[in-house]
């Protein structure tokens, strides 16, 4: 299991009349949640296109809205990756307000794309080498 | 049941360099079906709130991405209400490119908050009473 | 010169805690009017992209709020060229809410570039030849 | 004048499929940068809409697109004020790539409202406060 925490602070653009993080703006912090977490594992989503040519288009997304997300509040978004990705990567996400309290959780499942070829492919191989050792530690 | 066609032109500023509609602006295109569905009916989100001063949050929101979208395509949001909301209200959402072909589907579930009393309701009785007659149809 | 009106409905997600259309979206709305103006001219900028492997990359924006649009409000988008392009191309917006009072002005440069030499051109002669009756007509 | 600098790390999301951040989404990076430096200076925006009960629309935006923004670049947001705010505010916006190029510029002048009276007021005198010693230090 791989578990990784970023931050990101709700702009006013991202609200709506309600006053809450509009719901559809979720999808954009879950985004840099799993972007930070490439980027901590050494590779980044860039690399990823343009160096290997391999494209990760969303095949499902689930949003469970627990609590409000208000203007200027801080958001821990939690990423976590409980299996070695093969034919698909799930990423399973967590946001926290400044209290620590839950205030959403999803799911994010994602192919991966020879942009080449147009075809879909495995997860890489240099991708799920630096996932790994998370996973072994694991274990024991 | 009820049944509701409505038409999206996707925007430029709603793709991104994969060169499909982002996978975080579904739930605008969700909104848009939802809120035209309502119109439809007699009655707009707009008048929920002010008027009733009904608010509806999102719960739960649930996405598949079976076809890429396109930039500048015409698509269907085919928005179905399948039961008489009570507690909460459950939207079934399809679109469809311009040959027809399913490219999304998804369910978005909203809960009723009585703006004033901050808390939550059942579903207004004049938006359930639009909504039965296109169930007692369908039961015949 | 050549003038022309599409309309567009303002969506939740665009609106903010204010209550209004968020000042960033109302570079959309501009995008939906030029797009629309240049369908009603008989080409699309889709096609200008993959026919004519032409890109038209946004140089200026300026634009001026003159009155608060509301969620819900159907808003006309008037789009004016008021010189044939040539460099570049000038489109004036103005919008206006449903009591037909000017609620935003404004003015956005693009310029032309092949997107296969990646270098800056002037304005495709195929698109200059669908403005120039409108022109012609006005100075007679 | 004061000077802050903030940065923001451009997202998928943000993106268009020109590969370029979307010409509207630079207002959000504005936003950012003013919301910043309000919050350097010790006070926030939701503060002074909560509190004070004031609030900012923008009155103008003006934005030059020097070199194109790519996915994925931590653009550095630099934020000026030139002139203690009275009747409004203008905010001066110069962004930076990580070679440290101008990559665009722009101005966003606000003005305030008083919330529960629904007009116009000068700019609160708790903010011009905190924006004086500046202004001070840079005369002599």
């Amino acid at each position: 299991m791989y578990v990784h925490q970023t931050k990101v602070r709700v702009r006013y653009g991202e609200t709506d009349q309600m006053g809450y993080l509009y719901y559809g703006n979720y999808a954009l912090y879950y985004e840099v949640g799993r972007v930070e977490m490439l980027r901590a594992l050494g590779m980044t989503y860039r690399m990823m296109e343009e160096e290997l040519k391999v494209m990760m288009p969303v095949m499902t997304l689930n949003v469970r809205y627990t609590r409000p997300v208000f203007y200027d509040d801080l958001i821990t978004v939690q990423t976590t990756i409980k299996e070695i990705p093969e034919r698909s990567i799930i990423f399973h996400m967590e946001l926290f307000n400044e209290s620590g309290k839950l205030v959403n959780g999803g799911t994010v499942k994602l192919g991966f794309i020879d942009a080449v070829e147009k075809k879909r492919i495995d997860a890489p191989a240099s991708f799920v080498e630096k996932l790994i050792p998370f996973f072994e530690q694991n274990e024991k």
